[in-house]
């Protein structure tokens, strides 16, 4: 086994040091605060290594990672029927998600894209009892923490200034691929998006897809064929229009969100989580990206 | 002077006798059931001739006529500041007006498209008073004639389903260009395209575009130049997709609505209205169209 | 009569001042030495007034006011069926031709894109037994003017380095939009854009649209609705992504070339004719659409 | 180990008797012609067996499959300064390549669209001392097979109709993207192309890149980050707009081509190659991608 400990060591003293952290997201107003200097990663093995550093156990704003377990929630709930109403394929634009909605009738191109993940979060409001606790009880069982919550002062403030999501739920509706009122699914979708978590936690979630649906106490969560959907779906559009950018240069199924935390996998190996507010000009957090690549370079694990 | 009621009553006969009517728009529930035999065309010159046959005297929703309305209003309202918000050009495109938007970064390519009418009501209602008992005042003015009204049914009708104007909206906002709420912006949009008129009422109410801006009391409206401007964008943009069509084939400043209405005129000479309310494929008039094409092909005037 | 030799005098000495001149264009290497201070106006009207001022007898590259004129012997040839293979709508953009021809399925927006402009003259290659020789025919026989003539310098230099263009036509020829080989049409093409005339002899070319179809000679040239369609075609798509804005601001048909040539005119009224090389940012010449939207403001005449 | 005679036995027998077996392409006119119920598939893993079924000996022009081997090749050059002509990003679109250029400014997504191929084939041949000779003894050194060559019918069929193929070169040339003339380089792409191998040369040519670069000879062809680099763009954009959907059914790096072959592979461990001429509609092999996708079902193999 290789030395993890010393890599993610050398690796998180060598990136702390850089003066360029990225920039921190400001669209979001609860988020604009948050000090770039923060950086946690961790990792935990398939067969039970499990470790941290840096500001690994500290709480950051989960936003459109919290996407995937959207959609791991909907296909427990539906199975393949999700794939009628959102696509699998990579959006390839930065700017024009409405444009590719209009051109292509209200099917989103996948679930990740933020109409999509509206799609997913209107599925979940209609077949789940309580959306909001049901949700929320499925994350922390799958992390088996139950510490874990919303952020309320989050999610208002992106309900209050969330006018592009607005934009695209509505068109959703005019194309007939909403069947909850507006209102009601962005109210979801905002709480989803405001679920804190530290690196460690992160981790601890998304273990069951490094692990063939099973999660950590080892109850299936989804089948082997889902889990590896999944992961594939995360890796052909993970990181919006810079997923061919993650797969070339890290080589990992992994998804990344505003608040500065990606979360990344080997299939039957590993999950590794990192955290650092800062973001690239695409919007995928500066350091955790180049934390990846360092990885995968220096220990050569990845899927390819 | 030439048989206007010779030509415009050999055009109503020869029109009325065609089978293909067009198809009524479904997308408005209130507009659905009208009945599209019916059919009205109104003439009235500079000159002081006036001439209605068919069903000029039968009122329908003038919806989207209703966007050059309020582009005058608000143009005698703050002038030219309008061309700050949105555009003077042709969208070109029938399908992706949201997609423009995203790339022209949230101002409308013109004030005829539902984007920048929507921008148009956001100004009239950070400018008037008593928005709707204000531009409706405006409009009875122009027509002379206080029996117009808006139709409540059809406005509500539209709020409850106009899911991509709440999209174009949210959009707009998102880019800064609403200064009001997106629920209050659309609730004077809707009430605006919710007006009705008679052939005879709308022509009166246009008259001033072909008067140098002056309306039927003969009191300025609109300077020359403004009136002239909101012509060429009629020209330009009047008739969505078939803007060039229609420059080609019928050569007039007009617009169209979706409730089966169009507005044609010559500056200087006269207004032309027609009614039937079945569409063709790009959402205009069938028979109006084909009306104004043989109105101008017979009396060989056009603005060309 | 208004005074025109005063107010023509008056705007050229005006603009003539101005320090901002605009950008000559660069990407035809052969126009790129053009003087950016060469400046002339021409204005013949119906009734016979003729009258030019500064570089107006000086020749200049027409490009792609051409274009309107190969249309005219299109029409003239082939009549109506030339619609069956290039539209009558603006194309709404500035730099995504080849996308619109793309979705368009080979079908050009309008004549008078470079696409369309291709087809058009892919059509005189197919009737004009001589093309070259046929075509100045043609267009010496417009002017009365057997001087004017190709420019085979720059033809040559755009044959070298429009790549563009040809990008263009073999776009063109995939959709089988174009009968010819595509190096044919493209000489053609050349040449045809690389005719030469001063501000003079481009106004009395053009006098036949002004004047119900027919040339100086009185001959009849085209039909009175052709070269009404003409004319409107001119005010729709003159100007590429600004002929909303021309419309809007000057009010009457024209068309621009890059070589800084500019002619406009008023049906039954006068063709008024502009050449300052200096662009502006569209690719228009500053200082003619200048002189253009002062003529119609100061006579208060436009088509609107 | 898995009985891989066995499933690939059921596989070949299962899908051979499917009466839907897709459309042959027609628009390589020498490709039209191909018998819609050749069937072949071969597997080689990196322990050394080796097995073939059905059509895998005969031979099929490869096509698009090419364009990994010419990166492989220009990345053998020059290394990683191929990405400054050409993206690692996936297009998302089926339609509209040319538009894509046109926005990026000539840069192409990624080296598997025809785009991205073609500038790819412009640096072999600024680089290749004998482009056509030296890129077929590098194919066939991988495959260690001196039978395998060029098919010139099938290359001189490609230059006559391949007019979208001519105008995303001029396009690129507008660009300044391509250094060699046009005529040059399209003329070394459809040669590059019209590679003709069967089922298992294709199999042993891909070798090295599912074995950290080295090839059947265990000569070094690529380092191991450059081997995993081509892996993740064939998953990332091996497929056009159906690249998603084979990550999501299939989940291994893989490329098609339009003459009906597939090759996909699991690094470390085996290379699967399928040919089956007729396909679906998104232009990849019917029966191939559905062999695929038994066949890592059945195994439970796949990067996920």
């Amino acid at each position: 086994m290789q030395d993890y400990k010393a890599i993610l060591g050398d690796i998180h003293r060598d990136l702390s040091s850089k003066t360029n952290k990225g920039q921190v997201a400001t669209y979001i107003p609860e988020l604009a605060h948050i000090d770039k200097n923060k950086f946690g990663i961790h990792l935990k093995t398939i067969d039970g290594f499990e470790f941290g550093i840096g500001d690994c156990y500290t709480s950051f704003s989960i936003q459109s990672i919290s996407k995937v377990l959207a959609l791991s929630k909907a296909i427990a709930l539906i199975g393949e029927t999700v794939w009628q109403r959102v696509g699998v394929e990579p959006s390839g634009h930065p700017f024009n998600q409405l444009a590719l909605l209009e051109v292509e009738k209200g099917i989103p191109r996948n679930p990740f894209i933020n109409s999509g993940a509206i799609v997913i979060a209107d599925i979940l409001l209609s077949y789940l009892k309580n959306p909001k606790d049901d949700f929320l009880r499925y994350i922390r069982d799958l992390a088996n923490d139950d510490s874990i919550g919303f952020n309320e002062d989050v999610a208002l403030s992106e309900k209050i200034t969330g006018f592009k999501n607005y934009a695209a739920a509505n068109l959703l509706k005019s194309f007939n691929n909403l069947e909850n009122a507006v209102e009601d699914v962005l109210d979801f979708y905002f709480y989803q998006c405001s679920i804190e978590m530290t690196c460690s936690q992160l981790n601890h979630t998304f273990f069951f897809l490094a692990n063939k649906g099973n999660c950590l106490l080892n109850k299936s969560r989804l089948t082997k064929t889902q889990a590896k959907r999944i992961n594939a779906l995360m890796l052909s559009c993970g990181f919006y229009d810079e997923a061919g950018e993650f797969a070339f240069e890290v080589g990992l199924p992994g998804k990344s969100g505003v608040g500065g935390g990606i979360v990344a996998l080997l299939p039957n190996h590993f999950v590794i989580t990192t955290w650092a507010p800062g973001l690239n000009p695409k919007g995928n957090s500066l350091l955790g990206m180049q934390s990846l690549e360092q990885f995968t370079t220096k220990t050569k694990l990845s899927i390819f």
